[in-house]
C-alpha cells in the first residue's frame, strides 16, 4: 500500500500555490497518497475544481511565519498547519511529514510532537551535497553535511549521536554500504578546532568509519559521506556553498548576455555543463533535508521550494518510509550505547 | 625612506625557493628593502651568485613546520625564522613582517613578541574577499572576513575588538569613508546564531557601521565591508569558498578540454571570465591577510605562496606601514573604551 504523506501547505516563500501543485503531481510522480496541512479554503483555491484522487486536505487554522521564533510559535499556534502535520504523523493518519515552511518551526513541530528517538538528546538535519564531477549510474554521488542547522551549541557528545544515525542513513540514502565518516575542522592534524571539536574528535574515534578533521574545501569532494559540524556552523557553510557557486555561475553567464553573444559550440557545452554541476545545489532538485532524532520521518525543504521541490521531498520522505528509516537510526543510537 | 620588510624565508610550502624569489622580486616592485630570515646557506642557495642590492640575510638556525603546535614550537624554537623575524620588527631592524608558513606559529610569534595593541584580547586576521562582478577603478573591491582563522573560541567582548579594529582597517584597506560591519549568523534575523552570535550582535549594536546579521550567501557580496566571525567559523568559510569556486572551475574547465574543443569566441571570453573572477581569490593575488591586535604590522600569507603571492603579501605589508595602520587601530580600540 502506498504511503501517506503529509505535507505543510502553508510553509515556504512561494506557499500554497507552488507546494499544492507540488503535491498533487508528486501522487503519481512518487506513486503516494498525500494530505495537504493548512487553510483548507486556501488550498481549494489553488487547486481550482475537483479535489484530484489520492489528495486530501487537513484543515488548519494558522500558519507560522517564517520570521516568528520558532519554539514560541509552536507552543502558541496549536492548530497551525506544520504543527497539524506532525500530528498527523503522530496519530499514524500519515507516514511521513514534509515542511518547506520556518525550518525551525518545522523542526520543533516534530520535535514536540513526535518525540526524540531515545538516546537522541537533540535532532540534526542531513542536507545532500552533490559531489563535484562524480557521477553515478543513478544521479550524481552525494555527502551529507549533518547538521544542516536544526540545532546550534550542541554538546559533543550530540554530535556522536548524528554520526552514528548519519552512518545508518548515508547506507539508505547514499547507498554506501561502509560510510566514512569527517568531522568539519579548521585544519586536518588532530588537535584542530575549538574546544567542541577537541573534544568531538575523542568521542568520535570510537565511532566505525570515522575519518579525523576534513577541511571547508572537502565539503562536495570525495573526502568523507558524510561531513558532521554544529548547526550554526553547517547553516554558515551550506550557505556559503550556495551563494559562491550561484554567484560565480551568475557572473559568468551575465557576461555572455552582456557581450550578446549566442551560446554556441564549446560555450553552449559549457553552459549545460555549468548547469549540470550546479543543478543537484539548486534547492530545487537535492530534496531536502531529513532530521534525524525524531520518532518519525520528517524531510525539511528548501524555504523557496517550488512544486518540483516538493516533488523530490515527498520523493525523499517515501524512501525513508520504504526503508524504515527511523528504525535505522533506532538501531544504530542503540547499539552505539 | 622605503620601509624594511622582514620575510619568514623558511615559511611555506615552497620555502625557501619561492619565498626568496618573491622576496627579491618586491625590492623593485614595491620599492622597499627586505630582509630575508632564516637558514643563511639555504637562502645564499636560493639566490645563487651574489646577494642583490637593498636584500639581507637574517641568520636563524631552525624552523617551525607546518603541522607543528604553534604556541609549544614558538616557545620553544627561539632561533627560529619566525621568531627572529617578529624580533626583527620588535627591535626596529624591520617596519613589518611577512610569514606563508605555519599560521598559527606566525600569530603567535607576533603576539609574543610584539605584544599585543592596549584593550585587545586577542588578534584576528584581516582576509580580503572579492565581491562578486564589482570591479573598482583601482582593482577589485574587497571585503574583509575577520577573524580569517586566528582566534578560535572567543568571547563575544573580543569579537567587538575586532570590529572596531576592522572598521579602521577597511577605511585604509578598502578605501571606503564609512565601512559597513555584518556579523556572521545563520539568518538575518536579530535573536539567530548560538550564544556567542547572540551576545556579541547585542554588544555590535554600539559599533558604528554595524548593519546586523549576514549569512554564508552574503560573502563575496556588497553586503557588507566587514564581516565578523570567530577564527573557527572563518577558516570554515574561507575554505569553503576556495574550494567550491575553485572545484567549479575544475569541472567547467575539465570538460572543455575532455572535448578537446579549443577556446575561442565566446568560449575563449568566458574563459578569461572565469579567471578573471576567480584571480582575486587565488592565494597569489589577495595579498594575504593582516593580523589585528598586535603592536606591528604582520602579513599572514597562504601557506601555497608562490614569488607572485609574496611580492602581494610585500605590497600590503609596505602599504600598512606607511597608512600607520597600527596607530590607527590603536586609536580605533582606545576611541571605543
Amino acid at each position: 500500500m502506498p504511503p501517506v504523506i503529509a505535507i505543510d501547505a502553508m510553509g515556504g516563500d512561494r506557499a500554497p500555490g507552488e507546494i499544492v501543485a507540488g503535491a498533487c503531481a508528486a501522487v503519481d510522480a512518487c506513486d503516494v497518497d498525500v494530505v495537504l496541512v493548512g487553510r483548507a479554503g486556501e488550498i481549494a483555491a489553488c487547486i481550482g475544481g475537483e479535489l484530484p484522487a489520492r489528495v486530501e486536505i487537513l484543515d488548519a487554522s494558522d500558519v507560522i511565519a517564517m520570521h516568528e521564533e520558532p519554539a514560541a510559535a509552536v507552543r502558541t499556534k496549536k492548530d497551525s498547519s506544520i504543527v497539524r502535520c506532525a500530528e498527523a504523523v503522530r496519530d499514524g493518519r500519515a507516514a511521513a511529514m514534509v515542511g518547506a515552511g520556518n525550518t525551525g518551526a518545522t523542526m520543533a513541530a516534530a520535535l514536540l510532537r513526535l518525540g526524540r528517538i531515545q538516546g537522541v538528546h537533540r535532532p540534526a538535519v542531513a542536507i545532500p551535497l552533490p559531489v563535484f564531477g562524480e557521477t553515478a549510474e543513478r544521479g550524481p554521488r552525494f555527502q551529507l553535511l549533518v547538521d544542516g542547522g536544526a540545532t546550534v551549541d550542541p554538546e559533543p557528545e550530540w554530535l556522536v549521536e548524528w554520526a552514528e544515525q548519519a552512518r545508518a542513513y548515508a547506507r539508505i540514502r547514499l547507498d554506501v554500504e561502509q560510510p566514512t565518516i569527517g568531522l568539519l575542522s579548521n585544519g586536518e592534524e588532530q588537535g584542530k578546532g575549538d574546544a567542541l571539536r577537541k573534544r568531538a574528535f575523542e568521542l568520535l574515534s570510537d565511532v566505525k568509519g570515522f575519518v579525523g578533521n576534513v577541511e571547508g574545501r572537502d565539503l562536495m569532494r570525495r573526502s568523507a559521506d558524510v561531513i558532521i559540524t554544529d548547526g550554526f556552523t553547517g547553516n554558515v557553510a551550506l550557505k556559503t556553498l550556495e551563494g559562491s557557486l550561484m554567484g560565480l555561475a551568475a557572473v559568468v553567464f551575465g557576461v555572455v548576455d552582456e557581450a550578446g553573444t549566442p551560446w554556441a559550440g564549446a560555450a553552449g557545452a559549457l553552459k549545460l555543463r555549468l548547469l549540470e554541476v550546479a543543478a543537484p545545489i539548486v534547492p530545487d532538485n537535492t530534496g531536502g533535508g531529513m532530521l534525524l532524532g525524531v520518532q518519525g520521518v520528517c524531510v525539511i525543504s528548501h524555504g523557496s521550494s517550488s512544486a518540483a521541490a516538493i516533488v523530490n521531498a515527498v520523493r525523499v520522505a517515501r524512501d525513508c518510509v520504504a526503508a524504515d528509516v527511523v528504525a535505522r537510526l533506532t538501531e544504530a543510537v542503540e547499539h552505539a550505547r
